[in-house]
């Protein structure tokens, strides 16, 4: 059976309880946002807009928890081992299961992670210094703006990797490869140009040591839209809790492009 | 009719006498190298074991001065604008064709240059310092190591363009999809680390500014298998002469990857 699949029923059997970092390993993880249908519209106008921090993999039809292109089971009600409930822009609980808050009007909104380009460069060989170290990658809101449609607007928040420079370019090189889950970077090497005046102090996430003659490489991140729709303050909205996203069918050599 | 080819006879029969940059937009455009061929299987070597600086896109058979994969009627003897001719690694003299030079076991390579990738990053809006103020680009002899292959080794020659940031990672996705004329840069970032003390004194061609806030990327250069051909004293080697490429039919898009 597929892997990704497999995964995601232990999930949903509340057999798996745990992240899903490691889990179904060569399959898609997605972050998860899931909004009312008033919201729908904009949200994916911002997604269309910022594809590098909101890169779209799916989006359900309003009320319909299913989401085929990414599991022909999936059930987005079930299917994540923790979400979080915000109200209004403010967190008001953890849940294994959406099942009594789903409603006909919610439309969920499923995004590429950077567990999929971070496999790949495993696979090639390349050091990512907060694995190795067992900590949760550095991620900090940046100087720059995204693209606002409608109520959604806000800064581009980004996660760091430093790297040997012959690495930060093969890094590149791979990364490039997979538009859907980030892409390439967003900047390298200077991070005070994108505002960020202290690397030691992230805003979410370890900081991470950068040594003499490494360049630090900024990638887009997922929490970009989290941070935007909470600052838009729906009236509802669901995430997946940190660390435990979505498994899907998807293989991440699907993302690649040649 | 195809321009490269037309470009070509231009230059074949006189019409053309200056630098092919420029010549023939969207063509490829290639260093030559033409060794006896007790030399051939050895600098073929070379250039495989170094695909980076010695990106080789043909390779005539001894004798023969058709070169066809790069242009039905393409003649060696007489096709580039300016030759130069090395006895023992020391320059004797340039002339306008090698018909009186040609021999029966001579065997001419042609290298990728980086005019092909360059074409693209200006498409791509990219600005090339060196050219916006009318110079050479600056190459610098690095402390890194070619891999040897018989009598042919030495450092390797790389030439540095600086971004922007965003520009250079730009840069590297755009030239890594070109392997054929010198793929993705070696070094981004840091000089010293590749054995060059001092951007301002460039071992061929101008100096170029690298301003506040910008990384000076390095490509591995076709200056390389030149420097390390005459280091090895061939009793005849004939190449073109800077900036008098061989102009052949093929398109630098049908060099990139997808």
């Amino acid at each position: 059976m597929n892997e990704g699949r497999e995964a995601r029923r232990s999930i949903r059997e509340g057999r798996h309880r745990g992240h899903t970092a490691g889990l179904a390993r060569g399959y898609v993880q997605g972050n998860v946002c899931i909004l009312p249908a008033e919201y729908a519209a904009e949200f994916r106008a911002f997604c269309e807009a910022n594809p590098k921090p909101c890169p779209l993999l799916a989006m359900s039809q309003p009320g319909d928890p299913r989401l085929p292109s990414l599991g022909e089971d999936l059930d987005i009600r079930t299917d994540v081992g923790r979400y979080r409930v915000f109200r209004e822009g403010t967190l008001s609980g953890e849940v294994s299961n959406i099942k009594d808050l789903w409603r006909d009007d919610l439309v969920a909104f499923i995004l590429g992670c950077s567990f999929s380009f971070e496999e790949a460069l495993i696979d090639a060989g390349l050091p990512l210094r907060y694995v190795e170290q067992g900590r949760n990658v550095p991620m900090y809101r940046t100087s720059v703006d995204t693209v606002p449609a409608g109520r959604f607007r806000g800064k581009l928040v980004v996660s760091m990797r430093p790297f040997k420079p012959a690495d930060a370019i093969r890094a590149i090189e791979i990364t490039s490869r997979y538009p859907r889950v980030h892409g390439a970077p967003v900047h390298a090497g200077f991070p005070e140009q994108i505002g960020i005046s202290d690397l030691t102090r992230p805003w979410v996430g370890d900081p991470t040591e950068v040594r003499e003659g490494e360049l630090p490489l900024f990638w887009a991140c997922g929490v970009t839209p989290q941070s935007v729709v909470m600052d838009a303050r729906p009236s509802l909205c669901i995430t997946h809790a940190p660390g435990h996203m979505l498994v899907t069918d998807l293989e991440n050599a699907s993302l690649a492009q040649a």
